[in-house]
């Protein structure tokens, strides 16, 4: 593509006006094989991000960065391959749990994730936790297993949407990451990579979550969803609350360890995390045809719980892969985790917890060794935190809230201490319980509005 | 200057936010070093072309691009140094006119022009069509000729605000040229780094300039202005009409032609021209404190002409850049000129000249060979026309508009007779003629508004 074409399709977006969807994809085309220089790309990125993409613009975007790569071919597996993304959260292990709870009741779950971003963990990373575990798995592999297992989580392979890696790469540095268009294209060619039928979004908001006001969250959904749909894919997406950290361990062994108990049915104490994954796993049954409607799916899935059908999936899976399932069978006894730190509630913590801020506590993960500051820093996988107490919870002075585990030096920990502990706030009441779930998006339409 | 720290100057203006002056004069400092990449600065660009710049940050920018360099000291020459900068028009000659006709009535005028770009052609060019004429002097040449003769007219150096040429050829190939700030900027950056007491700007508006509507050109100005009066120049603007090519000549070589006779006199027929040119004059010689007012400065300019001052300062300083002068006395004789090829008024031509698109013009001459399609263009100094008819004369069929002068083959100045013939339009009444000074801006405000 010619350095003047590219201009033109530069002043065009600085301009306000839609790019054509050939031109578009000629252009994603010609940067994924280096010949349009970043310093134009990062002009476009930059116009488009402040001048915005339309839906048809959005979809050519999708659609060239899918096709950038391989799209994979799960026709083997006879059934809707059904798979969830969500948006990033803290604490947010939903996705351990859901994949094998749903291929435990006949769905089947082809997944690929990412590794955690800032102060958010990812899926890979918490997968490696477990010793042994593979997610490196060639794409035959991965086609094998889901055929035979009806479960596979594997981490973005080189082949998968070369096209998103390298724009993303350049958006990190050039100011461009917080852009809807960008986003949901970024989310969606990766996912319609997999060879899925239909997919479930959990997009969140909040103080933890990427979109931090609902009217964001629910822009991005509408985004997603529409991407999904002109793809053929049926797709639903869930508005779900991100200010306080689901469930109780952050951290990539903490999550772990909180998904078995989960699996197992110890659901006591995360509530929370139990309803976003029941609510998506009754869409995924809904979608993956097994369940008559969402509320079905979410009494099946419930079953596969209690029935051991879910826990024994999540051995397989993890059997197959190659991690040992006796780290599943005792948690508690992982080699290497470091002794707990605690921290304590402070002498003004009186009545009960009104909110956990979810922010800081990820970012509390992430310097405790969770998580990545830049790209290149390595992961601790027993790194993380456990949180004691709950809002709605009574406390009082001196209490724990939390336990700590790291391997940082003394003085790094005794500043996450006062760190989590400043995340705590307190009231005299407890707060007013509400649904995490807030809406559900689809091509329909909100469900509530 | 870390990747980080730039991420948050594109962040902040992206988001609408000002860069602090020392934020904006590290940036560019980094990137003349090449320690910026140039696709974190195009996104810089465009969030700035698409968010503005302020004042406070404009001036932060030329002053940054301005210290990328060195700064004349022309402290040697006394007297108040008065440069003038136009924004670029088709037939715009003045400055062959003017720097002569300045310094002869004693105000030193140190010029640095530029080339031609696009419709638009560049003094530089003009110049170097005279045989034999050095452009490129070296900075004591061009202090001591100033010293001696009171004119010198070059080119920009290589030591002169490095930064404006990187980030130049970074804004043409990213879509970030047509953005006041950076346009300013970049003028002031240069003209301030001559040295000079005082500047004129012409700022021109319409079809032939690059501001095509008067509200841009007001608001360049307005910069242009306000950056001067900062750095403590006197600084004034006229808002001046490009509609139709200044005088007859468009071209390199027919461009000098008109300016020689227009030095001795002979300004018959090129009323615009000549009115254009004295306003700028009655300017720069107020300025440079050797008129009372710009009415009186105008005065003097003429009264230079009439004496024969004028002309005999062209050929002194014609003459001290080693320019052929016989080629002044007798420009009709050039070597090399090509044999004109006329461009006749179609059956429809009925009544006068109603107007000449000077764009049109523009992109004829530079097709004719007389400028650059591309940077790397050679230019042809005797390619260009000559207008036999302006706006206001009365015309049949078959009278010739225009002579064209080219080596261009055949078919390709064929189809330029019938561009330039398109570009005149008729009336059955002469239009009502008007001044091309619209008005005129200082630190004062507008004169007319």
């Amino acid at each position: 593509m010619p350095d003047v074409r590219v201009s033109d399709l530069i002043i065009a977006k600085r301009d306000g006006k839609a790019v054509l969807p050939n031109d578009l994809a000629q252009l994603i085309y010609a940067y994924t094989q280096d010949r349009v220089p970043d310093y134009q790309m990062s002009a476009f990125l930059m116009a488009a991000f402040l001048q915005g993409l339309d839906a048809t613009e959005t979809a050519a975007l999708t659609d060239a960065m899918l096709h950038s790569g391989v799209v994979l071919d799960l026709s083997a597996t006879p059934g809707i391959k059904v798979d969830k993304h969500s948006t990033g959260g803290v604490g947010d292990k939903v996705s351990l749990i859901l994949a094998p709870l749903v291929a435990a009741c006949g769905v089947p779950v082809p997944m690929i994730s990412g590794r955690g971003l800032g102060h958010s963990g990812g899926t890979l990373d918490k997968l490696e936790s477990i010793p042994g575990f593979r997610t490196n798995l060639t794409i035959h592999e991965y086609q094998a297993q889901l055929e035979d297992l009806g479960v596979v989580m594997i981490g973005q392979t080189a082949e998968i949407a070369p096209a998103d890696r390298k724009l993303y790469a350049l958006r990190d540095v050039t100011g461009t990451v917080e852009c809807i268009p960008f986003i949901a294209s970024s989310i969606m060619s990766k996912k319609l990579a997999e060879g899925i039928d239909a997919l479930v979004l959990d997009v969140k908001c909040g103080k933890g979550a990427f979109m931090k006001t609902e009217a964001d969250a629910r822009r991005l959904a509408e985004t997603l969803v529409g991407i999904g749909e002109r793809f053929g894919k049926d797709t639903v997406a869930l508005l779900t609350r991100m200010d306080v950290p689901l469930g109780r361990g952050v951290g990539n062994w903490p999550e772990v360890v909180e998904s078995i108990r989960c699996l197992r049915g110890e659901t006591e104490g995360v509530e929370d995390l139990m309803e976003v994954t029941l609510a998506l796993a009754g869409e995924m049954l809904h979608l993956g045809g097994v369940a008559d409607s969402p509320e079905a799916g979410r009494a099946q899935a419930q079953a596969a719980i209690a029935s051991g059908a879910a826990f024994e999936k999540w051995g397989a899976l993890v059997e197959a892969q190659g991690g040992e399932v006796s780290a599943l069978h005792h948690p508690d006894q992982r080699p290497g985790q470091p002794a707990p730190v605690e921290v304590k509630a402070p002498d003004t913590a009186q009545g009960y917890i009104a909110g956990i801020d979810a922010l800081a506590i990820g970012y509390a993960a992430v310097d405790l060794g969770a998580g990545r500051r830049t790209k290149e820093d390595a992961v601790d996988p027993t790194a993380g935190l456990v949180l004691l107490k709950k809002p709605g919870e009574a406390v009082q002075p001196g209490d724990v809230l939390a336990q700590l585990f790291s391997r940082k030096g003394s003085q790094a920990v005794a500043d996450i201490t006062m760190q989590v502990q400043g995340a705590f706030s307190y009231a005299a009441s407890p707060p007013v319980a509400t649904s995490l779930v807030l809406d559900r998006y689809t091509a329909g339409g909100w469900a509530a509005s």
